[in-house]
């Protein structure tokens, strides 16, 4: 069988990583969506045989070892280090392109590229494998700059590299309307960038991700003779990423994990934009993460100091069962004869007169955005590098597809996000006669029932599984000596939590990863959850104890307001299903949303099964479970979102026997609610009928938009209590009493 | 002067707890606001003397160890420690107490205050200066459980010390509807109780808040022959809040402040609600507190070994640059033979069987609830200790104030929260012809002006405090070396900043802290934030860059579901002032609502005076600032907020040329309006008027409640994007034609 139908070619990866995205609503509308005919029949319908990994366990710590001597093998054939003046010139080129940009615009941080200009040019020219033509490439190197205000040093890389995403008219259209270059790096503008960063401590949360995806894969398709899973993740951050809380969360993960294949240069240049880092931050960084657990180097000279870094970095490979810091101190700003070492060359352009001190004083006589040509030609080499490197790696696939059909499927899917045909047909079904279930564990079904069928689905809780329902049964925990399993122990970490899942989402199109707390936790990770959606990291969200009927913990615990708060967020998907059907409806809606994350608010307490509630419904976001009318215009519509659409669904029973048509609307999404047609929304809220009443559990604001001026909203405009919940609900008014006393008085 | 009129006792330091939530809209309804006489006529008006205290600086070092010198005497007053057998009783009742209560409740987390109780022992009973019969005595050690789900442990050290908030009764109605003993400690339900928990890792960062109030308060007013603040903060934390991120980033400032008067217990029982600790938390604690600055002692045997834990105790005093880490190994659920050590006693009742058995094993024979005579006789000493405690401390006081008239009226008015007469007067005043500015500059006059005139007041930034424009310059930063100053650099750390400054504002009525951030960055620090709405701490959140106005950061950096995010949730004052007046005017009401917390949302650009904004307007929460229109029957109302309320007044200046007649209202505050009568909010919005349009560069949700279903709201329902913020704006629609175009429309 030729290799250009059996392995993966750039185009299909390509395609594979538009697809995932296909008949979504774009946010970014000029993004490509292609089809494919990537077919994944041989995984259609199958289930995952457990056993057959398991039995391969004991065999680990050999293949383990055997890979990592491949991998420095390989390596050696990219290790092209240039002659030291011209690696010099290089750098120096990295450096002026960032000065020049940001110049430009005049807006934009020069002074971390300045300091980090060695430290790039040696990941990107002599050590990192990529295939600049095809930035998907499964198997290439990950970098993530974590300190993402110093874009301009990726985008100068990436322009080197030879990346058709940075060329010389995107460097010079920095942080302007429409450009591929904006103020932080955005995988969603830039193919070469992974993630998307700026806000502070997510780039290398990110990088944990990206890295336990690899030692994942590695761990389940990695064979004897073939390290088919075999990248490093490679990430650069600052004092502000390290001050930053979750930072901490992460790496305590990463070595707990012992993810020796994550490589972290931290960029010791001891300023933030305050000042200097001595008025907030003196503690013995390379000391706390030995405390982590991490393999820790010190690189004096970051300025100049090629040969160290190049040492750190092979010394850093050498050891594999823990993740390396590299901690280089550098000078920001460096080249600069008046701005290098302090914060004024942070976050501004140098200005003209400085930009000239600094080409004298680095002897750069080249107009702006002027690339030597000896640098260029040095650099040029990758793309038929890169090319070679795929290519090899695809004649590998094909080999090992031939040996491992079923694990080459497996991967197939993973790699390009294509679903075995019919995987919704797992989810579960309900009808009105099945147990009352709290909507948490029929999330623990579907959740069980899909990793059974998407062989990228993993996922875990922040030390809450045994209430969020979240184990899969079938696996065990991925841990450092069992990495090929799919429960993720993250402990009490939700920051973390959601930005290691976005680092998942985005290593992969058919890496689906799932996490989990309580939906008022969500306060924790929230700047994780916004990159989901603004990195289409197509994260799945299980909140659980959705609302004042937690009880007993009380208000610290009871989340008010946030539903509306995620409603507002732009491209994610706030679903509250009260069911078995319209939970299984929910988590088909998010995982069908691969560039569109989701978050499902999920009941603590038990809730009937709902006649006329549906997994199509849900697609629809909004929609009739019940209506006693004809002809469009009942006396009142009653609207409710998951376990309150009970008391709404027995409200109207109530009214009915008293003569009243009475429609009940589910409104489990209001975002794709709003992307259905005028018509169809007329058909659930006619504009005629003003009599509305609408009922959940949280804060009532946003719904006017569903009850309008004459209608009225019950819900909770106040901090919750610690009682059991039966009388909270009582006491708050969110019953079927009050919801008739208010529609009899409209 | 007899005591009773110059210092302050019980009654005064509780009047002065309440008044400073007197006059605003409570949630928690059922709390008592009480006038006070307490008068600061000293203060009125004055200036604080900054050159005097920095004089003082030079003697610091000595007066520091004589401080402590003082404090060791005193202590040992009051170390009375019990015989070891009734010792192991009272730590056993504390332990049956808390069984109890779960178990009537059946809900709640017996593990910890098992395992904890003897060190909660002898904390309350041996260690810690407090008066139970005024849980706010000012100078009273501080104690956090920042495991908050083991609340049951404070409430039986409260019952046990007196207090008259945790009675016999509330022991028995834990968990219940309307009890003043909740799911989790909140200092708004229960005296003595200093802040609210639960939330994983908030505790340990009010607790950094508490000892950094007393560290400053300590250096401003103390005296070579009057420590008249000296206080330690002590804080019981589990792996839980360990692992959090928050709890990283505040160790990190407490270790580089070095808050020797912070002792930490850390409860390592190596069990979390997932199970052991193994599975996701396997790094070196106290190799990790080391690196960050802290000194650290183990407690093998935190179970039995009562004089371990006092020695460390002893230890951690005696170093008194350094916070101390005490990690105390005990046993979870301690007592239990079937359940300890297990994570199924950490958060569920024991069952009447297991009770049952922990009574055999632990030779408990007593009834569900008793505290033995001898265990109840030895503890009543605390109540005239405390008070002996409280009125040693009023006379030094008295003494203090005769000697130093000024510093005391400023620490009065610290201690009561009551504010010199006028201080509102010191806030600067604009007319349109004052130049344009950023309301994040007009906001630092303001800041500047308030810290002036109120001694309390005091706050800083993470690491923005050149862009938040947050520096007060009559003062130096707040250090380890310099405690009296009042700018405070938190770095990189939004959430630990947000859940210090509640400590702060918790540590005395009279303190008023403010932090800043860009307001996206507001999605770091949500739950602290929401910590200070539920717990009633009046922080002052000034959050810059609070649009696309921010132009070239793009996305990352820009909010659009903030302001709707916050709007909705309870107890906090979402401001976004549109010039220097309604900035003013936002303080004014920041100031006054000591017990609601304020955000407020400032622009990065430059924003003209606006004719017909006001201080008062601000304080309605909506109010009209032009309209040529009579009867109150305009054909058209714009609305807006902030900076787009200049886009309004220019659309409005355009239609009247065309004869409309319109009016422009400010939405400064949509909490204020809320809560103005029917008759004003109709006189602003009058029904008939259905022609609306808002414009808010944010998300749209939530205006239909002012622009009616048949008016329009302008504003962005998608993430941001990075170039220069006119060209933005522009894209976006966000424009003076959009809205005369919209307007027409309707």
């Amino acid at each position: 069988m030729a290799a250009s139908t059996t392995s993966l070619t750039a185009a299909q990866a390509l395609m594979g990583r538009a697809v995932a995205g296909a008949g979504q609503s774009p946010v970014h509308s000029d993004r490509v969506a292609l089809s494919t005919g990537f077919g994944l029949s041989a995984l259609a319908g199958r289930a995952l045989k457990t056993s057959a990994r398991q039995q391969q366990r004991a065999a680990r710590p050999r293949r383990a070892q055997l890979v990592r001597a491949a991998a420095v093998e390989t390596l050696k054939g990219t290790e092209a280090s240039a002659p030291p003046a011209l690696v010099e010139k290089s750098v120096n080129t990295i450096r002026f392109l960032a000065i020049d940009a940001v110049e430009k615009a005049n807006s934009g941080h020069p002074g971390l590229p300045m300091g980090c200009a060695p430290m790039g040019h040696i990941l990107y020219d002599e050590v990192m494998r990529y295939n600049p033509k095809n930035p998907y490439w499964f198997n290439r190197d990950r970098f993530v700059l974590s300190a993402g205000h110093g874009c301009m040093l990726q985008y100068a890389l990436l322009h080197l590299a030879g990346y058709d995403s940075v060329q010389d008219e995107d460097l010079k259209s920095f942080r302007q309307w429409g450009s591929r270059t904006p103020g932080h790096p955005e995988n969603f503008e830039t193919p070469g960038v992974e993630v998307t960063t700026g806000p502070l401590g997510q780039g290398i949360a990110n990088a944990v991700g990206l890295a336990l995806a690899e030692k994942h894969l590695a761990a389940r398709y990695n064979k004897p003779d073939s390290e088919i899973v075999d990248h490093y993740t490679y990430v650069i951050l600052g004092d502000g990423c390290q001050m930053e809380g979750i930072s901490n969360e992460v790496c305590s993960l990463a070595g707990h994990w012992g993810l020796g294949k994550l490589i972290a240069f931290y960029d010791d240049n001891h300023i933030s934009i305050d000042g200097d880092t001595e008025i907030a931050f003196t503690e013995d960084v390379s000391a706390r993460f030995d405390a982590l657990g991490w393999h820790t180097i010190w690189v004096k000279n970051g300025n100049t100091g090629y040969d160290e870094i190049r040492a750190a970095i092979k010394e850093a490979k050498a050891v594999t069962d823990k993740p390396t810091l590299i901690k280089v101190t550098t000078t920001i700003g460096f080249g600069s004869p008046n701005k290098a070492n302090s914060y004024s060359v942070h976050g501004s352009a140098l200005g003209a007169k400085e930009v000239d001190a600094t080409r004298q004083n680095l002897g750069w006589p080249y107009e702006p955005f002027h690339v030597p040509e000896d640098v260029k030609s040095h650099w040029s080499r990758h793309t038929p590098q890169g090319a070679a490197l795929e290519s090899e790696w695809n004649a590998k696939f094909a080999e090992y597809e031939k040996k491992y059909a079923e694990e080459a499927a497996e991967l197939k899917s993973i790699i390009s996000g294509e679903f075995p045909a019919g995987w919704d047909d797992a989810l579960p079904k309900y009808t009105p006669e099945s147990p009352a279930d709290a909507t948490r564990n029929l999330s623990q079904q579907c959740l069980n029932a899909l990793a059974k069928v998407i062989p990228g689905f993993l996922g875990g809780s922040a030390d809450l599984a045994s209430s969020n329902m979240t184990l899969l049964k079938m696996f065990g925990d991925f841990q450092k000596a069992t990495p090929e399993e799919r429960n993720l122990r993250f402990g009490v970490r939700e920051h973390g939590m959601g930005a290691i899942c976005n680092g998942i989402a985005l290593h992969s199109p058919g890496l689906v990863p799932y996490c989990a707390t309580f939906f008022v936790f969500t306060d924790y990770m929230r700047a994780a959850i916004r990159i989901s959606a603004l990195s289409e990291a197509g994260v799945i969200y299980v909140m659980t104890h959705d609302s004042i009927g937690l009880g007993e913990d009380g208000p610290t615990h009871q989340p008010i307001e946030h539903l509306v708060s995620f409603r507002a967020m732009p491209n994610i998907l706030m679903l509250r299903p009260a069911d078995g059907n319209e939970t299984a409806g929910a988590y088909k809606v998010a995982v069908l949303n691969r560039k569109r994350p989701s978050i499902l608010a999920l009941s603590r307490q038990k809730l009937p099964q709902l006649p006329g509630t549906s997994v199509e419904g849900v697609a629809k976001g909004g929609y009739i479970i019940s209506d006693n009318s004809s002809g469009n215009k009942p006396d009142l519509i009653l609207t409710s979102t998951g376990s309150e659409l009970e008391i709404a669904a027995k409200a109207a029973d109530e009214l009915r026997k008293e003569g009243k048509t009475v429609r009940v609307v589910s409104l489990v999404s209001w975002e794709l609610f709003d992307e259905q047609s005028d018509e169809y929304k007329e058909s659930v809220f006619p504009s005629a009928v003003t009599a509305r009443v609408s009922i959940e559990a949280g804060s009532t604001l946003g719904w006017e938009k569903f009850v309008g001026s004459k209608g009225k909203a019950i819900g909770i405009d106040r901090f919750g209590a610690s009682a059991p919940a039966g009388r909270i609900y009582k006491e708050f008014g969110l019953s079927v009493e009050n919801v008739i006393a208010v529609a009899k008085a409209l």
